[in-house]
């Protein structure tokens, strides 16, 4: 007994040592299979031994391996014997068939997990029509156990309603991520084909474990050299890696490739020698990713080349490329984030000018990728007006999971929330419960193919995205576009159960940080609906007194049009009347100060600064007293933050409340430089209580950050 | 009693399912506590239950954790009771001022490691005169337990013979590394001060374990941006970091910095406003790194300003810079690393032609940093003939870890016998066993300040260095600036041990793999003193028929000198007479080329096709036969390490197995672009047996790598 007692206590001291070596860094995501309530959960169905699959396909044996680590086992390792079990497969299976369960309802990707007698055994089956099903269903099983409490009774069954579920790399060949502030791109293009990297697999992992289906590897404002055979065979050795869970590689297109790789004089999308070398290109292709999924394509937008250079339509462009994927089953994503400085009219309606009229012009196989606002991944827009103008397109939202416009990755600001406001609001398309959700998974139209894109986070930080937070915007992407109506706050909640703890003492007061960080950005960098007025190039950092870019609306004062008088862009009828790019109930909601509400007011309209507010207050107090507010809530969240000292592990708690304290002094900074603009403008006195600004408005200015991450190149 | 086994099963499971979880991915470097070895080693002297240290010091406590670390405990908790212990500290601890132990004889950095009975208790004593001796200390008794074995008896002593041991990351400010092959910088400059990250701590661990003691954070092409508040607290920050581990911070300076932030007209050193410039920027620096190590300076080298745009000399411009650090105890490293294009000499000659008449004017804290060799960090070089040709200068080398012309992170090339190569080379400067090594510690001639530089090899990538075997150089270059004379198999056995393996089936191998490895990519790349034969700007892959760029050196026509007669640059008396710089012996033995021996004969010698070399054979055919002997090289390393498979773990195998299949491929690409690109010159038929290039020529020369890793930006 005694040497038996020894032998424990070396044991621990080998668990623990290993314990403290191996502090949580953020690596295993939403994937902690170590944290406590994994094992009550697995007790409460008898504590499985092993995962029981007869199926060879590679995508069962992944959902078994993944299984198998969440039930603390080795994969590699023999089974432990266990009076209960998991059972996994499709119909194919008999094991599962034996069962007779309702299967002919999922969709091809849909699951059904239940807790059954099978053979006189307790077992939990996962069983679906494909492998990609039984998959989900294995991760939806997971996800369950690591909420906490007991799987008895367990009955899931679940589909996504969007057929492509993507994320953007804007990342680039020599692994500069565009936008990007956590490290460099993950794909290290150098190094492949011949050499991989664990992280690939965690990556497809952690992506399958959500739902999202397909990567589009390399930024849209791309080179030609990704689609030369060199390049086609590392995007293939991602594929390879990929497949097994379910995720399709797709590849953004330089539209000019013909004329750069191919020797042609133009890339003009009628000409048949550019439609030979695409369908070329796209047989090259198929062969060595045999699932590719399709082309991702920025024409005629800041500066790339694309079909207008030949005046011709997007819809030509598309469909040039398109033809060329259809006979492999890939799709064209063709980007609506079109605006000139040629263009005198306001660049919140260009898109829409341009696009709308080309509804039912498109090829079967294009949908055309709509930001989720008019403008550029602000804090806060209205949904894009495309949305419900163009019913026989299949439109495919783009939201941006990076923080380019929200603090990049040192602030919190949980996107939840705002991907959740664009997609249920209500486009009134065809009447009441247009909602832009129901335009997305193509329910409203009646469109087979849909999609949502969602501008990666992702970097080869060992958090993959530079703070432990901003995992849970990449998390909550990925459900959302899985089922475009779930419930922001459920979905941190199921985040924050499965990253921080499952103790409700934690979950409590970290959804609720979650829940309030977004607004609390809104209001510290573009309260009351303005929008835009981040320094120049690198986007960090407030710069609403720039005026001086060479194109009009790449300058903040564009934006604000603050003037001694008043400030808002007046988009009505007396403006640019973007209102009417809106259905007439909108249009008419929108058109008055009143109806538009304070969250969208500055946007629509430009309105002097003493204008009273419903709470009775100015525009100008009001617009002060929201940058105040802003700072309000950094404060909070880094006080809340210190609260929960002890209650998760140290060192992402450590992590996290240094970035906390980074945002709470950044809120200031950028409260301080818009107040002391606006004010230089407006000349104003500040409400009472409202603290002047830490330095003058020369000091604001003066400030450059030269070595910020993430610029264009 | 049944209930306790169960409590062990559950123990077991957690343990395993973590170490499935955790598979090695190199992070741990060569500090792999987990390792068999130790706990056997720990028992040999009864599995000491804790570290007794009774000094209140950062450096001491640093000490302590890590014995802790590696003893399997975790610092942060209760210390098991145990009847052995360890005891550290300086004599200005009681219980160690108790053992009377003979401590005077070490120098400031040495260390004392003694088993030995203390108040009745097997004690291993880890004592020294200063703290950082402690910590130096500490790592050599766990090093020593790496080997495996007892460490009963055991009785260490050491101390460094080289003062400053000195990493250089050629680190840009957006986080570039300049030939950096292991991904981003470490230092994460925009995040730094506010966020911190748990790689500085690891960083300064591995550095203290090998006896690093100070590092350069930035690249020498310097911005003056890094001399800034702003980046002076991010320095100051890293530096905080560091400094418990012995390690201090220096910068590189941008020459030109009082012009570009003191607005100053000048940056000549001689102007009192500039001299008061940079005594006011240090007076600064002090402020907020106390123990700020000092400058080094790129100046007047590849385009970077320097004293001699004002018509001064080096010594004036390190003189000045020196000036301001001298109150505070910083240094000047001064690079000697100038080349001209307006200088017609052979580019070997420029730098000792140019400091060469200096010698003795400059001040007592500069170092002058020299390259091992006359070049640029070469497969092979002679030893730079500056070395035993400046007496009254202490002269620090500079190596170069990161393999800017030895295949990158890919091949793998263990440095040891280059380093050593260079540090045993006799100059002859003060007659026979005039070694390098002396002359670079200072003993030759009679230098209080010496030194030794390392390039690092070091980036985000997991495992730090792009590899696991070039983590090799990053120890053996410290091992080696700890003591010159040490022996590179010595060293690359006792890295074996700790990075792969104690088991001498696998030491033995893999010990013989890095041994030869080195000149196989000698071989395989450079032959016979060929040099500089690589393409342009990255420096990736064979260019030997460049011969279009602006500056003649930079050409590697200029180098090999091929024509349809012969090859290699004559460097005597016929030639350049570069050989008249080193010490007479040499350069008569140089200038023969019987002589030169077959490593350097075409580094100083032009001789034609036909020449016989001392086995009977052809240049030619010689040349040839190197190059076959490269690529068997190169399959030889793949083909041992497949035979390893399984004695290491899989993941790390399988790292390095990737990696040592790219070598091989790129050694055949290397072998044969450089023959066919030899042979369209020399007009000559291969020897029998030695196959045909794979491509013509043509083909070799198109090749492009517009996203190669690490180019100058």
């Amino acid at each position: 007994m005694d040497r038996l007692l020894m032998v424990v206590g070396a044991t621990l001291i080998a668990l623990f040592g290993t314990a403290a070596a191996r502090a949580e860094d953020g690596y295993d995501l939403w994937l902690r299979y170590d944290a406590p309530q994994y094992r009550q959960a697995w007790a409460s169905i008898g504590s499985p031994g092993a995962v029981s699959a007869d199926e060879d396909h590679p995508t069962i044996r992944a959902a078994a391996d993944e299984l198998t680590r969440a039930l603390g086992h080795d994969p590699a390792a023999t089974p432990a014997s266990s009076a209960a079990t998991i059972l996994i497969g499709t119909a194919r299976s008999p094991q599962i068939a034996r069962l007779g369960l309702p299967l002919a309802g999922l969709g091809p990707e849909g699951y059904l997990v239940r807790a059954v007698t099978a053979e006189g055994r307790r077992t939990i089956v996962v069983a679906a029509r494909e492998p990609v099903g039984v998959l989900y269903g294995a991760f939806a099983l997971i996800r369950q156990a690591g909420q906490g409490g007991s799987l008895g009774g367990l009955d899931l069954s679940d589909q996504p309603r969007v057929r492509l579920r993507v994320l953007d790399h804007w990342d680039n060949l020599d692994r500069h991520v565009e936008r990007g502030y956590a490290g460099q791109s993950i794909w290290d293009w150098w190094r492949l084909p011949a050499i991989g990297d664990r992280r690939y697999t965690d990556y497809a992992r952690a992506n399958a474990s959500i739902g999202v289906n397909g990567t589009v590897l390399n930024n849209v404002n791309a080179k030609a050299d990704s689609l030369t055979a060199p390049y086609l065979a590392k995007a293939a050795a991602v594929a390879d890696v990929l497949r097994p869970w379910g995720i399709r590689v797709y590849l953004s297109a330089r539209f000019s490739a013909p004329i750069e790789l191919g020797g042609l004089k133009t890339a003009d999308p009628l000409d048949p020698q550019v439609r030979a070398w695409w369908k070329v290109k796209a047989d090259e292709i198929y062969r060595v990713i045999p699932d590719f999924g399709g082309f991702l394509v920025k024409a005629n937008s800041e500066g790339q080349p694309g079909p207008r250079d030949y005046k011709r339509s997007h819809a030509d462009g598309a469909n040039a490329l398109a033809a060329a994927l259809a006979p492999h089953g890939g799709v064209v994503m063709w980007r609506a984030f079109v605006y000139a400085d040629t263009d005198p009219d306001d660049r919140a309606k260009q898109a829409f000018t341009e696009f709308k009229p080309l509804d039912g012009t498109f090829a079967d196989n294009v949908l055309v990728q709509v930001k989720n606002g008019p403008i550029d991944f602000q804090p806060r827009e209205p949904f894009h007006p495309l949305f419900g103008a163009m019913p026989k397109t299949p439109l495919m939202i783009e939201f941006q999971i990076t923080k380019e416009y929200l603090g990049f990755a040192s602030h919190l600001a949980y996107l939840g929330p705002l991907f959740a406001e664009t997609l249920a609001a209500d486009t009134r398309g065809k009447g009441a419960g247009s909602t832009v959700a129901k335009v997305v998974d193509g329910s409203l139209d009646g469109h087979r193919l849909s999609g949502i894109a969602g501008v990666a986070n992702i970097g080869s930080d060992r958090d993959w995205s530079g703070s432990i937070f901003d995992q849970a915007n990449w998390y909550a992407f990925g459900r959302l576009a899985w089922n475009p109506t779930a419930d922001p706050q459920a979905l941190a909640t199921e985040w924050t159960r499965l990253t921080w703890s499952s103790d409700p003492t934690v979950v409590t007061p970290v959804v609720a940080m979650m829940m309030r960080s977004r607004q609390a950005v809104v209001d510290y960098m573009t309260p009351l609906g303005l929008a835009h007025l981040m320094a120049t190039g690198h986007h960090y950092g407030p710069g609403p007194w720039v005026s001086d870019l060479a194109r009009p609306e790449w300058n903040p004062s564009y934006y604000h049009r603050a003037d001694r008088n008043g400030i808002g862009f007046d988009r009505t009828r007396t403006g640019s009347n973007a209102v009417a790019q809106y259905a007439p109930p909108l249009a008419r909601r929108f058109a008055n100060p009143a109806a538009t509400g304070e969250d969208l007011l500055l946007w629509f309209h430009h309105l002097p600064w003493d204008h009273r507010l419903a709470g009775g207050d100015t525009l100008w107090d009001t617009l002060v007293r929201r940058y105040d507010r802003g700072v309000a809530g950094a404060a909070s969240l880094r006080s809340d933050w210190a609260a929960l000292r002890g209650r998760v592990d140290e060192e992402r708690w450590q992590r996290t409340a240094e970035r906390l304290a980074v945002q709470e002094a950044e809120a200031r900074w950028w409260r301080d430089a818009s107040v002391a603009y606006f004010q230089s403008v407006s000349g104003r006195p500040l409400p009472p209580g409202s603290a002047k600004p830490a330095h003058d408005l020369d000091w604001y200015k003066a400030q450059l950050f030269p070595y910020a991450p993430g610029q264009g190149q």
